[in-house]
């Protein structure tokens, strides 16, 4: 597997119209993009900081895996996405075969219609982790 | 202030040892440097993925703050650092004029010798925000 870069760092929030100020005007990023990811039960707020991407996550019901994640007292980054060279189906079978849990045994379609997938984090030091492709 | 990029992701690990083959063998990534922090109590490795770096922190101390964040449950990135083009030290005072809190009122030297402040996560949605410069 070769990885070019980090893709997006994915970051868990409890409404989006309340974080996105701290982001575009006390850090003074980007922000160029809202999506809603209705099988995610999540909306999506994406902001530019140099080759990455900052994802907002606002889950849009309380089943939202990013809602039950912040009800558990988490906060921040809720995952690292890394962007695969090969495409991330091989890189599925690649990693599998060294003895990393899937959470996705197949590549699925994401925000920016991107192919991804995510790895579970027992296996990758605790980071939950997503391969994705353009 | 401006941000140029992200200069690292810093992750909690309990054991640089036991974490660096995820990261050198599964995502095939570059470990270049490791390093102790004595007066943060950590020891550091460093790895190359595109323009940021991912820092694995272990604690070497019970005292550690990561050794602590840990003990609470936490897992995963620890800290986001973002590298600034005008100076940590102006941009704290213009962070601070914007109401964020600092955990850091002025710049102090951080592992490979860059001056660094941490912002409070109480004030940047909940993710522990390190500006840097080069």
């Amino acid at each position: 597997m070769k990885i070019s870069h980090i893709e997006h760092l994915g970051i868990a929030v409890e409404s989006i119209e309340a974080a996105l100020p701290y982001f575009t005007e006390v850090l003074g990023l980007e922000h160029y993009a809202t999506e809603e990811v209705a099988d995610q039960k999540v909306k999506t707020a994406f902001l530019r900081c140099g080759e990455v991407k900052l994802e907002l996550l606002e889950g849009t019901s309380p089943e939202s895996s990013i809602t039950k994640w912040l009800e558990k007292g988490n906060k921040g980054v809720h995952h690292v996405a890394f962007c695969v060279e090969d495409g991330v189906k091989e890189a599925l079978v690649e990693v599998e075969g060294k003895g990393v849990r899937l959470i996705d045994a197949a590549p699925r379609l994401g925000a920016e219609q991107l192919n991804i997938a995510f790895l579970h984090p027992k296996s990758t030091c605790g980071v939950l982790t997503e391969l994705c492709e353009h």
